[in-house]
């Protein structure tokens, strides 16, 4: 079983991965939780880069990036993880592209669309949870961190995050695997509905 | 005018490169070189990766990462350069994408393909020099420079390389801005042979 976790920062899902991997793991299942970009020598390399690169990169080498990290990350990762029988949960895959590179930066779908092909061979989370705030929240969220710095996405700006969620709603309409959760709920009461749609799998 | 030199190691294509800028400098011309992977601070970043990785990195994550940095290089670069007049000379560019990721490495060349429009928006170069030596020729004139240690790509090894110059030689046969040079040829005679085609343009 395949799960991702979807949502502009600050919605919670970090958090929900979490709760979610000592749940499964307490029952005895086999967890693997993966980060995007990271999880991988090679894309915490290029996630290095990414986040941190003073100098601007143009939006397609940007989805490029993102995209040569993705696919280290199922060859290597994901797809042998999967194949033993262990659950995978992804904090952040392919819809963070289509959001982020696609809705956010305004690259064309199609373009989007094949280059997350190239990455993922066509590997599809069997569930996406898609944890909704609004841009003012992420942004109360943010200050409630005390962040002093931001790094080079998150430093996008509010018109670009609300492209990006714009983006996220679309690709829900879309895609029957998504599941969209009222980020501004309680942590235990998006849980109990995680834990529901994932009992239908176990 | 855009200029692109291929060829496997030790083909000489760096030495012509030079050159060739050397001879239209003086002749007044604005000249522009550059090398791939590189020649952006992103690039630079990227090639380092690509070049010494401890790790094993997976064959499109490989084509994703030099494609990446190409859309850096042509964006920020090589497009802006041409639009002000210069001539640019590049030391491999999409052509060693087709001829090592997808002939060498096996990549479908449908996916080599459409990463390098992802890369390049479409931007072919006016002339592709691309000099050609045999696998042998390579290995010797690596040995005379002495090199004591290979980086990760020129330690593929010998059938890795005959692919790859397979594939130069259909890339070659399907491209009629391809000249296909001997670089077994004394230097000079090479550079003759390249000066004579780029007059044509001047």
């Amino acid at each position: 079983m395949f799960i991702s976790f979807e949502g502009i920062d600050g919605s919670g899902k970090s958090t929900q991965v979490d709760v979610v991997a000592e749940w499964l793991h307490s029952m005895g299942r086999e967890v693997l939780v993966v980060r995007e970009p990271g999880a991988t020598p090679l894309s915490e390399a290029v996630r290095g880069i990414l986040l941190d690169a003073p100098y601007s990169i143009d939006p397609t080498a940007e989805l490029l990036l993102f995209c040569a990290s993705r696919r280290q990350l199922v060859e290597t990762v994901i797809r042998p993880s999967l194949a033993a029988g262990t659950i995978v949960l992804c904090d952040r895959y392919a819809d963070s592209s289509t959001a982020y590179q696609g809705f956010g930066r305004g690259i064309p779908l199609e373009l989007v669309e094949q280059a997350n092909m190239l990455a993922t061979g066509g590997l599809q989370p069997d569930r996406t949870f898609y944890i909704d705030i609004s841009i003012e929240e992420s942004q109360r969220r943010a200050q409630r961190r005390g962040e002093q710095r931001l790094d080079r996405m998150e430093s996008a700006g509010a018109e670009f995050y609300d492209r990006v969620r714009t983006g996220y709603h679309a690709i829900a309409i879309h895609n029957e695997r998504f599941v969209r959760l009222d980020g501004t709920e309680p942590i235990q009461g998006i849980f109990e509905k995680i834990k529901d749609t994932i009992r239908q799998y176990l």
